[in-house]
């Protein structure tokens, strides 16, 4: 059982080539939608979040769980690797910056633009993890409404066409745009058709790089059933409904989790505040 | 010293309009830039925040904190109140959206749209304080985009056009359209010429009912020296750019406070982490 873990729905997108490439394993799917955005948390929260995401994930059966959300992979995973997946540990944890990254320096030849979330491009990582690997020039743009496009599905408006014009101006030059946030693939079309550089969604990469990785680590998962578990910390109904989009096709039954004493534990009554709250 | 709350900037604008009707008193904003926005958030994180901010400007000698926040007001300021400014309590906390509400009312033929965000419009306020004043119907249309369109500084854009446009399609009909989030007074140019009806910032309003309270509790606040002071959670520099366009004009230093064992701080040094980040 692989866990695959995300602030929200935008990972499904990611787990929809994990299962293309590994169509024999089991996945666990948990998106924190009741939590998200995590963009503007500060960095103990998000630890915080993610601690208690990746122990729900561990406590389903995952002995390995890959971090879908590149704003997590790119604060926090050092820290969850430490913590969780130290040398001897029968656990491990996977992220999609580094794999990103060695997409971006395969094919870039000289200047890799990233598009990404504000957190994601403060953190530098892409920066720090492309350097590490090739003589490539890298270049952020932070992108904060594009994610909120996709959410509302408006991807194929003049809205999408119009802001992604605009975020590329600051990436002119580039040879290369890595894809830096799991909403962005929903813009192919409308990027493709803006620039004359290639776009990259690491996604498939990320899926070849898992594979490779289980062929090398064999104890830490197995082959399944080809079953799919999905959880989520906000509304099922609405993880369902919306999910469908970013999966590529319709979800089952979504499973609700919610925070008690700092653990994210399994409820069967989702309770939605109205009106005001007072306790 | 009256205190003004708010999640990140937004305020500002409704600041701007106190700042002008009550040119004697003595404002200290607090902005929690840190943690915003508070949109996602679940409902008990909200109150958290809610009380830290309103007990740092009690603290700050405020003994009237006004929230500024749409978000809070309409799902939090009910617990501020029973907790803070019960009967005999030397402190008051009072919010925007029952004088909007007020100023809907006032207005309107018979029918209101209100353009807010996700968690107004799920709290269901202002349909209950417009339905308890006046006989008129109420639509509600979340907006999700146009927060960050503002924060872009794209309010003038194509864009934000065709996202008002988009909006405004589910209020065909009606006569008010209530601007229910305080960032979204700066897209009336593109909210005008996209629609007949009447749109209303409540901020002038809002300023002229917080005068009139005065006048009736001159307990809890009394005129000083048309001061204003800033604090916020997040950068201080960053408050301080981008705080000028909701002011309508330069800001002065920007205090920083931080969350510590529960309770906002002031703090000299802003860390900002970058990288992964451990613990």
């Amino acid at each position: 059982m692989i866990g695959v873990y995300d602030s929200g729905l935008g990972g499904l997108s990611v787990l929809r080539h994990l299962v293309e490439r590994l169509p024999t394993r089991d996945f666990v799917y948990l998106g924190d939608t009741g939590r998200a955005p995590y963009g503007g948390r500060d960095s103990q929260t998000l630890l915080d979040f993610a601690e208690q995401c990746v122990e729900r994930l561990f406590e389903e059966g995952c002995g390995l769980v890959v971090v879908a959300c590149n704003t997590v992979s790119c604060v926090a995973l050092r820290h969850l690797q430490r913590r969780y997946a130290g040398l001897g540990s029968a656990r491990r944890v996977l992220g999609v910056a580094i794999p990103a990254a060695e997409n971006a320096v395969a094919v870039s030849e000289g200047h890799v633009g990233i598009l990404a979330t504000q957190r994601t491009v403060d953190s530098g990582t892409f920066v720090v993890e492309i350097g590490k690997l090739g003589p490539q020039r890298v270049t952020q743009r932070a992108a904060p409404l594009l994610a909120p496009i996709v959410e509302e599905g408006w991807e194929t408006t003049e809205i999408a066409r119009l802001a992604v014009e605009r975020y590329l101006v600051d990436l002119e030059g580039v040879d290369t745009i890595l894809l830096g946030c799991t909403h962005y693939p929903f813009l192919l079309p409308a990027l493709r058709a803006a620039t004359t550089a290639r776009v990259i969604d690491p996604a498939p990469f990320v899926a070849d790089r898992l594979a490779d990785w289980l062929d090398r680590h064999p104890e830490f998962d197995e082959p399944g059933q080809g079953r799919q578990l999905f959880l989520c910390s906000g509304r099922p109904d609405d993880f369902r409904t919306r999910g469908a989009r970013f999966l590529g096709r319709p979800l089952p039954t979504v499973a609700h989790v919610a925070e008690e004493g700092g653990r994210l534990v399994h409820r069967d009554r989702v309770v939605v505040p109205r009106g005001q709250v007072l306790r």
